[in-house]
């Protein structure tokens, strides 16, 4: 237990009645850290957080409004602890997308796939315990694991951001981690991983002593290319893998904040263990509910994205720019001698992008037309070319 | 890390593929558990989760209705992280309700109280500290210790259930915990501390090497009576102090999920750092907006149902019952021989309460006149008295 004064900006000196002002207990480990976040900046193209580029329908609006309006009316009783009818949906809703059907007691939700990673990390991570991924990858990672106590070990992606099988399972060896991390889509590289790979983490997950559970982050998951498959579909033969999944991104709802996962029931059952009760409000059950009745209206504009992608990586490659092969709404390109310096000149021409990933690279959304247009010219601007 | 496969309902037995099954490395202390919550009955006088019996105005739901459908419209993009202009209204219902005026910093919010009491821990307990209560109080504080590797001791209340000073300052001394946790009125017992107890309990945290955080929890402190003061007074002088609120009970947004804090700026940055990105999403802050808006309607609520609750006492005791004093919308009483019995003859005649403080004890919620006619007949019934 160490104080931390110097933490304390507005620590009061000692006062006219001759008592110090307390110190607060700060854990150590986060003394002197900011907290997480990109900049929120008033900026007319923001590309830089892979928001979906198009708001709700009016009809979606109408249609949450009036779902929440219906639970208004029931505000003063607690929400439904389970939430029953939502894992319901997301199940039929998953079936629908991947064509696995599971039983709405293998589906859990969050209030974002933030909550969710800390429910895995606090069932089955926490002290003297170990999580793992592979680098470069989602930079909230690190602080799921700090935030619950969990050691935090990373492999390596090879020099195509994919993961080396042998290289996965010689790190799952050697560090017998209870959680396994592993992003596909990628976030920020956009790499997809084959179902080959996720087999061979998974066996090598099951062979560490204790067990281990390996989560596939497939927040980006619905923007995959034709062909690459959900982890979903390993999850029958995997009693622990789990698929999360968030509605922020294809749904085009980062705003409502809800996450979920896929798994197995008793995997399901250990998170239900450790949530807070009553976690997820009747209001965002509500909300996410009506937002997954559109759910066909809202696909479409995901296959729109994904052509607006493939072209934007195309254009890339023609101007002579490396852009990543990409799985989801945002593509990694580059590479610059000074990422700081294109990134400046973009946002001065009122486009936002993201500083992120190994040196030398940036990271873009993908936005409307007129916003990828807009992203195109500032960077042909910016950068002669 | 030791494997619990008893842990596993569903967990496969060997496969005809030759594989076994992985355990779950669900952590050694959450074995067996169940998930906390009350029962969720379908019962017509519900009064054991001291919920507000008042649902919304119709002029509520329809600006609760209108306000989501506004932050619909924007729900593509991530909220405001810091959610500034909820913590702003919240600072000014706070300096109207007690009379304490404090700056939008120095007001947190989170899904409920309960996640208030998360990042509390997260940011000043932890592994190889202690959080610190005095019994009977919430049941809900080992499990956010336990969530948090967060070792966890009690004090005793005194007969009466109030906190003897002397007895805290002992018991803080010897424990030196990093987190002090008050409910004020507490729950299950109603008892609410006077200022004197808490400035003991504050002094002697803040001799505690490394320091020591005070949380007043005042989820019910809207129904004190008159006289009986809010902690908030004492946040200009303590900085490890901290009080939590919540907008399920006074206001009646139980199904919300809104819980507040006030503390010290520095305090307050602490869990800035441990707060998961976004936790709170746009929907819920224009919720909460909406309701806050409401707030002189809601608050004359709160005046009948105290009167209710002291109509309550003074009935239960004049039917040679022992009822607690309460400053909150609830009341203990008994005592019984097998409360276990009355709870269920109760339940026959269609009145849930809750078992819950020391034995022999029951907890009913205030409702309204007619749902507490209904319980008092009830319990003559069921005790013939």
């Amino acid at each position: 237990m160490t104080s931390a004064p110097d933490r304390a900006p507005d620590r009061a000196p000692d006062r006219a009645d001759g008592r110090a002002a307390a110190a607060l207990p700060l854990r150590p480990e986060l003394a002197g850290l900011e907290p997480y976040g990109a900049p929120q900046l008033d900026v007319p193209v923001l590309l830089n957080v892979n928001e979906n580029p198009y708001a709700p329908s009016e009809q979606v609006v109408a249609d949450v409004a009036a779902a929440v309006a219906e639970a208004a009316r029931g505000l003063n009783r607690y929400p439904d602890r389970d939430f029953v009818a939502l894992r319901t949906d997301l199940a039929d809703y998953l079936a629908t997308e991947s064509g696995v059907r599971l039983d709405p007691a293998q589906v859990w939700a969050a209030n974002g796939s933030n909550e969710i990673m800390l429910h895995v990390l606090q069932a089955f991570g926490g002290p003297g315990r170990t999580a793992l991924s592979f680098a470069p990858t989602y930079s909230m990672y690190p602080e799921y694991a700090r935030d619950t106590s969990t050691a935090w070990v990373v492999g390596r992606r090879s020099e195509d951001f994919s993961i080396d099988p042998e290289h996965a399972r010689a790190a799952i060896a050697e560090h017998a981690p209870s959680v396994v991390l592993l992003a596909s889509p990628n976030n920020p590289t956009g790499t997809a991983l084959p179902a080959g790979t996720v087999r061979v983490v998974l066996d090598a997950a099951a062979r560490v002593p204790g067990g281990c559970v390996v989560v596939v982050d497939e927040a980006y998951g619905e923007f995959r290319r034709t062909g690459t498959p959900s982890a979903l579909e390993l999850l029958a033969e995997h009693p622990h893998l789990a698929v999360s999944r968030t509605m922020s991104k294809a749904f085009g709802l980062a705003g409502a904040r809800v996450g979920y996962l896929a798994a197995s029931t008793a995997l399901v059952d250990a998170l239900r263990v450790v949530r807070l009760p009553y976690h997820l409000s009747a209001v965002t059950q509500a909300v996410a509910r009506a937002a997954l009745a559109h759910a066909p209206e809202l696909m479409a504009q995901v296959g729109s994205l994904r052509e607006e992608r493939d072209g934007l990586v195309a254009w890339l490659r023609a101007r002579g720019f490396v852009a990543c092969d990409s799985d989801a709404n945002f593509v990694l390109f580059g590479t610059f001698d000074d990422r700081q310096a294109v990134w400046q000149g973009l946002l001065d021409r009122g486009v936002l992008v993201r500083v992120t990933g190994p040196e030398g690279w940036l990271r873009v959304s993908v936005g409307t037309p007129a916003e990828t247009a807009a992203f195109r010219a500032a960077l042909v601007e910016v950068t002669g070319r």
